[in-house]
């Protein structure tokens, strides 16, 4: 009671020194509050650790996400947060964990092949030795021939991926020219850039994949290789296979070097054989997937029930440790969230952090949180209305160069006044852009305000985004520590302003046009 | 014998034809011959192809070196090549060969890591697990804190290796500035970037792991895990390992990140498991060391008995292929002289091809050719007299910039005027500087002409040389290609000058300076 007291007296004097004639005003005092925990007792690094090297992959369903469901929601309440939880968004479907990755190249010469199985494929459950046969076919034609040849071979089908030398760096930030071109509107959405030759090119190749992978089971295959997209080098990439196929086959994807090697050899007419051990792990004994949610209190009385939101995705791919892809990101809200704590600035709503999961099977998680929190039978319900807005964060490790309005135009003089806390960070662009492909789209589907950052590249595109060396070394501690605190600005001026932040007119008009 | 008559009359008129007044002179009619074989009917890149895909690692005494002394002498034989011969240079001890190659952390999670047997390490034979400890010692006394507890273990030191992110391009061309800077002479020798400091800091190193070592021994280590320069991303490097200890433990070099997160976990108090099955193999029936040797006999009488030789190390380290070290090399070598012959060029001395072994632990096989071919009690013999010189390929899979004269300056006119021929393949670079670390350094050493070409690092010191990414994939085609035509070029000039190229004054005080 007596914290409540206190509460009063200082909202009364808060508001007044920090929301003054222009309530979108920043609010300096907190601003430094907010930069001295964030620099002088910044735990993003660390908490990317535990996302990364101790707690490991974290794939939804495995064993990994698991642990990051206990250990994030155990660190929200250490921090003294309140309504912790570890909420069911529904049924995601079995979990699974690779328990034994091996796979060797042994004829003409022995040398490892660096490789995972693929995604929700079983496993060898022990050595197993066959020939690898190159499957090298066009149409459904081509593949017949090789019908009655495939009992217990290893299996490869033509690829476009190469692993070129680079000339290029891996890692890059954002030029001034860059940025500045990102404030113009782009005239087509981008959906356009898929041709409807493209579309039909895709397919085909889709159509005779089916074909071939129904052929393989039927044959008796012992296991396919796949290589997808570039990387090189050692990196290699990993890509969703189906969740739901009891048939499946052993199946590994592997560097595009080794994958290339043996079609090379095979396809020269030498014959290559190939060894793999390995093992993988269904889970069913809950198959719900779960989003971690934790909140601050709003501290003014009307303005309680408001929230603004920040999150992130916690789940990851499997073959490395989902540093950049999205330990970065959830480590940056976590942080975010702990600075607004322990700093003690006013929060006039309440702020809540959320921790999705299936995000890379389809943005599960937010998709079925914002049904569940913001709708009914297809409509708004009552807290579609109190939501200011949610801030999201998915784009690697590259610091904050400014933020995208998603297409509404009014939020621009605003985030231009809080950006411009930020211009001796390099985070000062305001694009009317739309970008999408992560979970403030889950949001912006709703008609909420749902807003991803503007973050520099670095490797993301050519090195981390799901790859095997998604790695703790691939973090930027310096670029995570001022995202934190971007962050945390953004948030806070957005609980403490008079009114929630505008949105776009004719929400469901909008969403669906998009 | 018809043959012969037609030889002499030929020699008549090319002789006249091609070297007037300045025997130096370019010689465009051969210059025309070797370009258009070198350029329309380029076999480099499938001599490439065959010594990395298909023959795999080559080793010095592994069974792929010995199929690549089989493949290149029989490529020689069919090319017509005379004096083919797989010459054994002496003793060079048992061979080696990895079998199997699989490590993985186990706790706190599963991952595979990406790792190779370190060279002439026995293998685990069988799959062992066992705890992971950081051995953090940084002098003997720590060391002694560890006694009582290592057996079984699988035992990590501290390293300065990092795998940071890479904001320049793994590959590069020299540019016309730094070309330009490699023209001046330099004024201290290579020796003098180690310090005494240094030096006695990588003493104290090597004395403190080789403490280490005989601890792990006595202690009954199961594995040890070591991670040697940086690279990472996939890519790691391999090292030399001592040859002759027959209680050598298992042992093994992985990917930088995956080392350093073992460290890092340990470091903060997690537990780790690993596990491993290694399998390697010696071979004691043949310990020798062979260089593959093949020639273009002269074609004029006065002076057939001379030499041109060119030449590169067939062998590679094994975690790779070797494609850039030294596939390239060898492959540009060999079509250097397969354009010799199939052009039918005049040579007027006899042109000799070496594919060398035993370069990677110390230029054994060029070193032990020399003193037998060139020397005699330690004197210059008769052969000594009748070397030109030796011109060798070790820098990768660059595009030839230009040459290093060793630090003869009489060689300058003669280098220019030939490479003159170059400029417009970027290759016109002459330097009075010294290059080392390959087996040129050999002929060097008693006094012989003996030279590298300065090449475009391309991706070399990043992620090529002695790494696990050392494949075909790293290949320049194009570099290649014009790279024989310029070697065949500058052997074909000098096999047919007047006089033998100019040597080094005081060549065996010259050599002792070095």
């Amino acid at each position: 009671m007596r914290t409540i007291k206190l509460f009063f007296v200082c909202m009364f004097f808060c508001t007044f020194a920090a929301f003054g004639f222009q309530n979108t005003q920043l609010d300096y005092n907190a601003l430094y509050k907010i930069k001295d925990e964030g620099l002088n007792n910044s735990q993003v690094m660390d908490i990317a650790w535990n996302l990364t090297d101790r707690i490991g992959p974290r794939l939804t369903g495995s064993e990994g996400l698991k642990n990051a469901y206990d250990w994030t929601s155990g660190q929200f309440k250490e921090w003294g947060l309140s309504n912790v939880k570890v909420d069911p968004w529904g049924d995601f479907g079995r979990g699974w964990d690779v328990r034994k990755s091996y796979v060797a190249m042994t004829v003409p010469y022995y040398q490892a092949i660096i490789g995972i199985p693929k995604a929700w494929t079983p496993g060898t459950n022990g050595l197993i030795s066959g020939e690898a046969v190159y499957v090298d076919a066009q149409s459904e034609a081509d593949l017949a021939k090789f019908k009655g040849n495939l009992k217990g071979k290893i299996v490869l089908m033509p690829t476009s991926v190469e692993a070129k030398t680079t000339f290029e760096a891996d890692a890059r930030r954002f030029t001034d020219e860059q940025l500045e071109g990102m404030t113009s509107e782009r005239v087509s959405n981008s959906n356009s850039v898929f041709s409807q030759r493209r579309i039909s090119d895709f397919r085909r190749a889709a159509q005779l994949r089916n074909a071939a992978y129904q052929m393989f089971k039927d044959e008796g295959v012992a296991m396919i290789l796949n290589t997808t997209r570039g990387g090189g080098q050692g990196t290699f990439f990993t890509s969703n296979g189906s969740r739901n196929d009891p048939e499946a086959l052993p199946e590994m994807e592997v560097a595009p070097e080794h994958y290339n090697r043996i079609v090379r050899l095979l396809s020269k007419g030498e014959k290559v054989m190939v060894e793999a051990d390995t093992k993988t792990e269904f889970h069913e004994s809950d198959e719900k997937g779960y989003n971690v949610l934790a909140e601050i209190p709003g501290q003014d009385p009307q303005l309680k029930d408001e929230v603004v939101m920040l999150g992130a995705h916690l789940d990851s791919w499997f073959a490395g440790t989902g540093a950049t892809d999205n330990a970065a990101g959830s480590a940056v809200m976590m942080e975010a969230i702990r600075i607004l704590k322990e700093s003690g600035v006013p929060l006039r709503r309440t702020v809540r952090v959320a921790l999705w999961s299936g995000e890379e099977q389809g943005l599960y998680g937010s998709r079925n949180y914002v049904q569940s929190e913001f709708m009914k039978n297809g409509q708004p319900n009552d807290n579609h209305a109190k939501l200011s807005a949610y801030y999201n964060m998915d784009n690697g490790t590259g610091a904050i160069r400014g933020i995208y309005l998603q297409g509404n135009e009014a939020l621009r003089p605003i985030f231009k006044e809080w950006f411009s806390a930020f211009e001796d960070m390099g985070a000062n662009t305001v694009t009317i852009r739309n970008t999408g492909g992560t979970d403030h789209q889950a949001f912006d589907g709703i008609g909420l305000p749902g807003f991803q950052f503007i973050q520099d590249p670095i490797d993301y595109g050519t090195r981390t985004h799901h790859t095997n060396m998604d790695l703790y070394e691939r973090l930027q501690g310096a670029d995570l520590r001022k995202n934190a605190i971007i962050v945390a600005t953004m948030v806070m001026q957005t609980a403490n302003m008079d009114e929630k932040l505008p949105r776009k007119p004719k929400v469901f008009e909008t969403s669906r046009r998009r």
